[in-house]
């Protein structure tokens, strides 16, 4: 039964009031079965009252600057470490916001400094004694007496932030000159709850045709410092991390919660912050459990007056989404309708796609209708390519959607620059057709995928599933790893160190992946110390489970190894402590590995971890680059592991992933079912409806063979970024 | 008044019975005034009774066989880690010597294992109870019972070692056959003392013509543990460790004399061994220095036996140096007439010529008359070249010779294979007139020195003068940086970190290097917690001095920082655990550096520190690559601090570690007499005699200008490894 190909629907404009009849045109063109407003846009009556949905954005914590004015005693806070400063006469003077964006931080005077801050002596690591140092408000500086001669000091200190970050970040780059900067109020304080909720209220009166509101997100945005931009524009970034959340009454009812303390240094972190590239300790994880628990509360308040109102709320999984923890297990209590995740990548369709508890998931494509993009390259601007990259970036995401539904897509920003991009306009034209037809697929039931359960061990498990921590970092190995992995048709999911140590290891994993340099939280730190961790992965690979290392896996130097699992690697890596220890010589197994049959030249990680070298005559090298191990496989047991030194995403690579993982398992009898021969060519076949799915990932024409269950084979050809559904 | 150039004397030459013709040939025309045995070659008569000294070489542990054998309780022993091995049962065997080298080493069943040996948990670190295990003494096997299952195991146990290290590699690499292996005897024992002092005495009677005994060296020899030959030929190699010298009655009077017992740990030290490129522990400083008075005591007692024979003591500086210390306090009670070291390089040069207490210095060139050279690679057979290396090897060793006076050079091996080799006989007869004449100036007065004082800081200081810890091992920063400074006219001196913290920062210093890896005892691993040291040296610069840190300098993640004196060198790298924290973009500076004059093109490191950032606008980056800086300078109170992210001995190398030193010590303004404008040049005035010495290091001809002291410049032509000698 061929598919009912829809030319309508599923899609999300972006109107803009002044440019009525570009919007409704490209509703049209496009298919928008609703139209949206944005930070800097309005929509006008004549848009509102034509026959689309509207949505309509609404960020709480900025929405009533008057309010925030009257009440900068409850402006969002976060605590900040100064920059340095060494000892050179009896006192030290530090100025605590220098180097920092003062249009961004104001310091906390409203606070008790001698029980909110911390001074350290950063030489040492010791916190400075509270009677040794004084705070001067007037010039915003804090006075350290008898130092330790040529130490450095820091101090912790609590700042109000005076200007949203994401307001912030659209004024300057969209150049809105004197427009008053909005103020982020924090709805922990029970007047704040108070005013929110009678704003929200007025508001969903006001907005009679709206349908959805769409929470850009709910309270806290993810942490974003900037720098005195004489020196540097930013200084602090991490996509899920809570130090945006901090402020002394929250920090008092996590005390009553939770039975203790938490200080300044919990959250500066020696200057590191809570980085999600840092293994979280138990007291982060206490407090984001703190903070979810009071967004789902209060969020869920305001979901309520939504829906009293008769509408539809979808929250944005970007910008002010911490606190809302959409993998966690708290999150289906809030009461969504929709969640709507702005994409580059698969491995964001994935994010997008796998989050339980709420009905309708749509993709924001990039680019934004922005003159620039988030790197401030040009896009709506001369010299920008925007149908390049929307063509780009799609055929990234479609590689996720062959595998997950999604209900919708959409884009955001300023309609009118699309006027001079007329490729851009047809790009999206075929983009939107092209996501309604694997939509209608996905609604017959799911594609084939192969009897493999991956799982991916990091420090964060299930919380950070797809390692999201903002956009595609590349040179990261593991965020490499999760975007090929978000197109192939295995079972992936994530797991914790703590996992394990509760529940062991999944039932019926067949593959494990641990990867990311030393110390991480991807890697997993000081959790490789723990011998039970190294007991439960040791034994389960000697049953028969397949384990993958990439980069510095299991890494951290303790006793006598630095990756704790080199006995299962069959590889270690040379830091520098074992240097005269002599290492046995590499020589590349003879023959044709399964892993490498699609493998066309040289083997190409990007950036290799160096100095890899192997243990014993079993571990069989595969590749080496300068007497370092870039590939080794070592058995073990019933069972095997996969040694890379690093990891790209490309097309071979993605192969090499794919193969790695059957033959980890010990599987690799079973690869082959709708696989391609071209390694720049995805498929996925839906047998509800006996269709095959092909689509190329590449700029290039491209012709490739599919392998179907009964090992016979399809050949198709395909355009550039191209797609062919054949009826089997 | 001109130097008189002696075309004879000062030179040693290898002699070979059954090639008097040849030796005696030779002799004359490389103006030998004294001839030698080696290990392996006899004198005759013939050559005995011509007109020359004669050298003899005698290695006093290994000299009677027949003894060793008899007494194989008295055998040299030392500490091995077995092969870990994973505890998949409920037991575990562990085949001690599995991966060791058969035919040196044999587990020691005599003294009790329960008392000596270790079972060690290489999982947990944890040290298994002495009850757990029982050894096999007919298999050569440990057995642990109820280990933690999937947990690695691994045995330190004592091995004697049945054939001496530097007479096995001779016989392997000289193919000696069926040639019986000779075993180490251990001088602790007072019947070894007394066997070894006899048959002394009974060689020295028999040895009348000999004038010069030349020790192989003394006792005890590096560490060097061979491999399972089907496996890896070496498993550790280290030019200054003291692996070899222990046994069990060594560790009991070790109890004795410094109140506390050492462990086989303590040794063995997590698999890592006691490697020169670990940071040592006061254990092992212990350890060596209880040692060191052993082997000055008796080797004392051994060296009066040869004077009261009328001969002179000459030490081989390689081979069994181990616990001689030449640059400790106590050698110069030894007694040695004469000190040889085999060179390659000018370090080595420098390093034989600072030993205090010790009349004649003398070098034992490379090539060896051997087959093959010290990595295996042809020399004297085909395929080599021995006259190309002797002279790449000379250019290197007469940029030492330069500064420093050397009395002797010599050849070792087999004499009879230059006969194949005119071209190396030519090269040789020049090297001993170039030697002579050089050797000449150095006794009419020291080479002008620039007023600069650089104090080179590592975790071993003087002990390991020059890093000494073998040959020259490519890559290694600190020795491609002391082979640059070994030709410098400066004045250069070795420090620890516990130099410091007892006297200070020597007075006068006006540069400081700190240079290696994080966590090696060239950098200095965690000395760099002690604030004492972070004091000292952040007080001196401020008050003037230039720090220079190449590499991973003061490198310890600790507190906030990975690089200790991050505030003064203005840099410090990012390891992963602050990643999100941004880094200000590097601008290189405009304008020429000095330390930049005499660069052209590309700098190259070789390896360059990857991910260093800068810490602030004073911050100058002189050179970056990847985002990563390179070279950059960072002004701190009245001094300097110049950070380089490796460092490679080439030529513009050596010119800007020079530069640096001037500019770091603020003294760029002096840079300039007795310097060349060719960087493939040195030169050295010679003020009392009024002459300039001008080498070329390169193998193509090349033109210099010398300024002198008033700055007038002098050009000047030099043939491809040419030298000229100039009147002033």
């Amino acid at each position: 039964m061929p598919a009912k190909i829809t030319k309508k629907g599923d899609f999300t404009l972006p109107g803009e009031a002044g440019y009525e009849a570009l919007t409704l045109k490209l509703a049209e063109r496009w298919g928008a079965d609703a139209i949206r407003d944005c930070d800097g846009t309005v929509l006008s009556d004549q848009i509102i009252l034509a026959d689309y949905h509207i949505y309509s954005t609404i960020c709480l914590v900025r929405a009533d600057n008057e309010w925030a004015k009257a009440n900068r005693d409850k402006l969002q806070q976060n605590y900040l470490m100064s920059n340095p400063v060494v000892a050179e006469k009896d006192t030290v003077e530090i100025d605590l916001l220098n180097g920092y964006f003062r249009d961004q931080f104001e310091v906390n005077t409203n606070d008790d400094p001698k029980k909110w801050w911390q001074v350290f002596d950063r030489t040492t690591g010791q916190e400075v004694s509270k009677d040794q140092w004084t705070f001067n408000s007037a010039k915003g500086i804090v006075i350290v007496d008898q130092p330790e001669k040529w130490h450095k000091y820091t101090v912790n200190f609590l700042a109000y932030r005076i200007w949203e970050a994401i307001s912030m970040y659209n004024h300057i780059t969209n150049d809105w000159g004197d427009r008053e900067h909005q103020m982020p109020v924090d709805p922990v304080y029970p007047e704040t709850q108070k005013f929110i909720l009678k704003y929200l209220q007025k508001w969903l009166d006001m907005h009679p045709k709206t349908r959805i509101v769409r929470f850009t997100s709910l309270f806290y945005n993810f942490a974003w410092f900037w720098g005195d931009p004489s020196i540097q524009k930013f200084r602090y970034a991490d996509w899920g991390s809570y130090e945006m959340t901090v402020s002394p009454l929250a920090m008092a009812q996590f005390a009553e919660a939770k039975g203790y303390e938490l200080t300044s240094e919990d959250f500066v972190n020696k200057g590191a912050y809570c980085s999600s590239h840092n293994v979280p300790s138990k007291r982060l994880l206490d407090w984001m459990d703190f903070m979810n628990a009071f967004v789902v509360e209060f969020g869920r308040r305001c979901i309520d007056l939504v829906h009293d109102a008769g509408k539809k709320a979808y929250m944005f999984y970007d910008d002010h989404w911490v606190g809302t923890e959409p993998w966690g297990e708290r999150y289906r209590n809030m009461g969504f309708d929709g969640l709507i995740k702005c994409v580059f990548n698969a491995f964001e369709t994935r994010l997008c796609a796998g989050v339980q508890g709420v009905k309708t998931k749509e993709l924001r494509l990039h680019p934004y209708l922005f003159p620039t993009g988030l790197q401030g390259e040009p896009t709506f601007m001369e010299g920008g390519d925007p149908a390049r990259d929307a063509r780009r970036f799609w055929a990234n995401i479609r590689r996720g959607l062959l595998r997950v539904p999604i209900d919708r897509i959409g884009l955001g920003g300023y309609l009118h620059l699309v006027e001079d991009f007329p490729d851009f306009v047809n790009t999206i034209e075929q983009i939107t057709r092209e996501f309604r037809t694997l939509k209608q697929l996905h609604i017959n039931g799911s594609p084939y995928t192969a009897p493999l359960k991956v799982a991916v061990l990091t420090a964060w498990g299930k919380r950070r599933s797809w390692v999201y921590v903002g956009h595609f970092i590349h040179g990261m190995a593991l965020y490499e790893i999760t975007e090929s992995l978000a197109g192939l048709p295995v079972e992936v999911s994530f797991i914790s160190f703590d996992d394990i140590l509760e529940q062991g290891i999944p039932v019926n994993t067949d593959v494990m992946i641990n990867a990311g340099k030393a110390g991480t939280a991807w890697s997993g730190g000081e959790h490789w110390k723990n011998k039970k961790i190294i007991e439960a992965i040791t034994e389960w690979v000697a049953c028969g489970g397949g384990f993958i290392g990439i980069g510095e896996p299991s890494a951290c130097q303790y006793s006598s190894q630095y990756f704790q699992l080199a006995h299962l690697l069959g590889v270690d890596r040379e830091i520098g402590l074992t240097s005269n220890i002599m290492k046995l010589d590499i020589t590349l197994s003879e023959g044709e590995h399964f892993i490498l049959e699609d493998m066309n030249g040289d083997i190409d990680f990007g950036k290799d971890t160096e100095n890899i070298f192997i243990l014993g005559k079993e571990t069989l090298a595969l590749s080496e680059k300068n007497g370092s191990a870039k590939i080794a496989v070592n058995p073990f047991g019933k069972g095997q592991s996969i040694y890379l030194s690093g990891f790209k995403f490309t097309p071979e690579n993605t192969r090499l992933l794919h193969r790695s993982l059957f033959w980890a398992a010990g599987k690799h009898k079973e690869y082959g079912p709708w696989t391609c021969s071209n390694v720049r060519t995805d498929c996925a076949f839906y047998p509800k409806v006996m269709k095959l799915v092909v689509i190329n990932n590449s700029d290039t024409a491209e012709i490739t063979k599919i392998i179907d269950a009964d090992e016979k084979s399809i050949e198709v050809s395909l355009k550039p970024h191209g797609i062919q559904i054949i009826d089997l």
